[in-house]
């Protein structure tokens, strides 16, 4: 099997990597994404520590989907690379992945709160409340901790039924969101709509602490932009996926 | 009749469109404009799913005023078409359309409360409360959606007595501002209004949640700028709606 | 008595106009710069309803002190043009006004909450709480509405004993913030420390209701920076304003 | 011993000051920092009244750790500067300070709450809570104020038993933060931090006042970019302290 990746994938995952601090996603260099080649099997991701700035695609590092081992690269991989790789090995399509500390969905991942639904701008991306995983065990912490981190929020869809393809990402207690798509892409945009639904729920909860929404209408949302029924965007220009 | 449209229809309605995320009014593309030119029956609106960036006046679409159809253009319109065309037809004086998900007025929205006017920055603009409407029923969120949308704006103003013309503009519960103005680029300035005074509203509110303001200063500054009394501004300068 | 201005004093009100879009007191164009030459017995002052881009030196306004007419100027002077000629006639020593809508002290105003003196940032320019006016009345309203809107914060001044050069501003019930200094610049500056110090204030208080400081630290801010035992700064390199 | 400075040192200093503005950490000029050679017992520190943009290596001033006198320079160094010194001659391995009034920091001090450790992002850098000190005395404000400024944080350490290199700052009530590192550049970093903790703090309470931690997983977090055990980073490429 050819454990390379191709200069595609690299230049996507670099492109939504320098995307993050376009965004305001992350305070210095709070973040990382990763895109996966599934054929391949293995995903690429941010090194460590490395500043957005100076990145480049050679310094993307290459990890074995299996085993979380380096096959291409001469830096180590993002300390998150095994939360990553938890998610990716758990559903099955997730094409990319994007962790930040932006700073209105780590209020309620510290506040450990799941950012409900309150509306369509939320329900236009996610078919659901973002959750909010449980605490890490202290044993969870002790060994193995950034696969667990990703472990508690296969847990966490797990109890409560939701579809990762349709509720595309969660926050970590205590620590901030873990959210994906189709590619790394993708999951770059979904981060930019949870921080900016996790504002407007901060500020609606504020007006109106028992703020709620008709789940009929956030049905109705979700399903025009998604899935067979979707009469959103304009294919044949390529671009389905914006408003 | 010519159902096409003068260019500087089309460009108003494309700069509008453009100065969306210069004015912050959106997150990734989520607002839309249009204007209407009424002898000729048809409106000029963004086409779904194209981004601000890539945006071009040949892209924007014309629609039929009575019937919804598209009679001029090669993309879809806005999946908020409807609404649009729904507060065309019931208000006779409205020239453009903005519709934005700006955070502070969706958290009012969300939270179901009329932004109410707490000074004079939102007198000088809306004369009156920018109301919330009624949530809308599962009926109209599975058949005519977006028309439905229109719909209950304009039942809004009908049983609170407004003037479209001196309030021009409400949020739709759960869902955020529509907001307009003679001409497309009037409405997108009530948008940036709208947002600020809904930014302002929520910071008095924690500061003072019995926050009001007597009703004669409001009047006396809406109409400092709008109406027979009117002496704000410069008309000989071509400037009169700007302090 | 020539009734013309310096090219200088033009100059200054013209960028201190400019800088309230830069320091971001402003949506859109509201606020307004003015200048004073108490020598010539007029002062400078922003056209109503021109944009800062547009603004030229030769759109300025010049008004008499006495009798509030235009002495030189093509265009009409700033709708708030009266209420600055109040506090001129009031206060002997202020050369320089400010007037914006900044979101957190029109957040103030419309709470009809003075901005309290919660640290040494507020206390290193306002010796004392940013003060918010009482309610015009319906008759202060109906006539010289703009010259009795100066007239309130003279009044409050007079009420509590404050010293308009120690504490150079006062916030309008219901309207916002009107900032003053010994020159145009100045009272720029002043209302960026006053918004800057709302915004704090408002943040202090959302995390203790009951937040105050030692008057004796506000005082030795006050006075590090302020009257004959000031240490601040380094006049010799023209810069004693700064930190 | 030779009291000049290297180049190196002085560079160092002037860009961490530039840094203050560009990181959005202080309205107008309201911020400083220092860096030290304890080889040659002299810290730099920027001048007092100087603007980041004017601010040149050679207007540094060069002050004296024992006895806070200007050894090189022509201009005054900041009027913090004795605030600086108290905390060089306590703890002997902080190589920078950096004062800034970034507002959701102030907004915890003019509170006089500590900023408590809600998640990861506060103990990846600061292992423990960033404590408010207690008032300074009305003597303590009369006599040597700047230098009593830093007794109360070292005497803050000193009651709770912190280690200012694991805890790198603190908040002097009613005043702001004060914050270090191992030179400028760090101390800049941290300070960064600290705002970026408190802000996400202030969400974080207002949707959940009693939030807390495990502290398992914030020493785990700490400790992974930290100490002997630390295994973030890319050592090999130059890059130990970012993600």
């Amino acid at each position: 099997m050819n454990r390379s990746v191709t200069a595609g994938l690299r230049d996507e995952v670099l492109h939504a990597n320098q995307a993050i601090p376009q965004a305001r996603l992350a305070t210095l260099t709070w973040g990382n994404v990763s895109g996966i080649d599934r054929d391949a099997g293995v995903y690429v991701i941010k090194p460590s520590g490395v500043s957005y700035d100076d990145l480049t695609a050679e310094q993307l590092v290459v990890v074995d989907l299996e085993d979380g081992r380096v096959v291409d690269g001469y830096l180590r991989p993002s300390v998150d690379s095994e939360t990553h790789r938890r998610l990716y090995l758990a559903f099955g399509d997730v094409g990319g992945i994007t962790h930040t500390h932006s700073p209105a969905a780590v209020a309620f991942a510290q506040a450990k709160r799941d950012i409900p639904v309150l509306g369509t701008t939320h329900a236009d991306a996610f078919n659901g409340p973002i959750r909010c995983t449980r605490d890490l065990t202290e044993a969870e912490c002790a060994t193995d901790y950034e696969y667990n981190t990703g472990q508690v929020i296969v847990e966490t869809f797990d109890s409560v039924g939701d579809d990762p393809a349709e509720v595309p990402g969660a926050l970590v207690a205590n620590h901030g969101p873990f959210v994906w798509g189709k590619d790394a892409g993708a999951s770059l945009k979904n981060a930019i709509i949870c921080e900016a639904v996790a504002q407007m729920a901060i500020q609606t909860l504020a007006l109106n602490p028992h703020a709620d929404a008709p789940p009929y209408l956030l049905e109705r949302h979700y399903r025009r932009k998604h899935g067979p029924d979707a009469y959103y965007g304009n294919p044949q220009a390529g671009q389905g996926a914006q408003r």
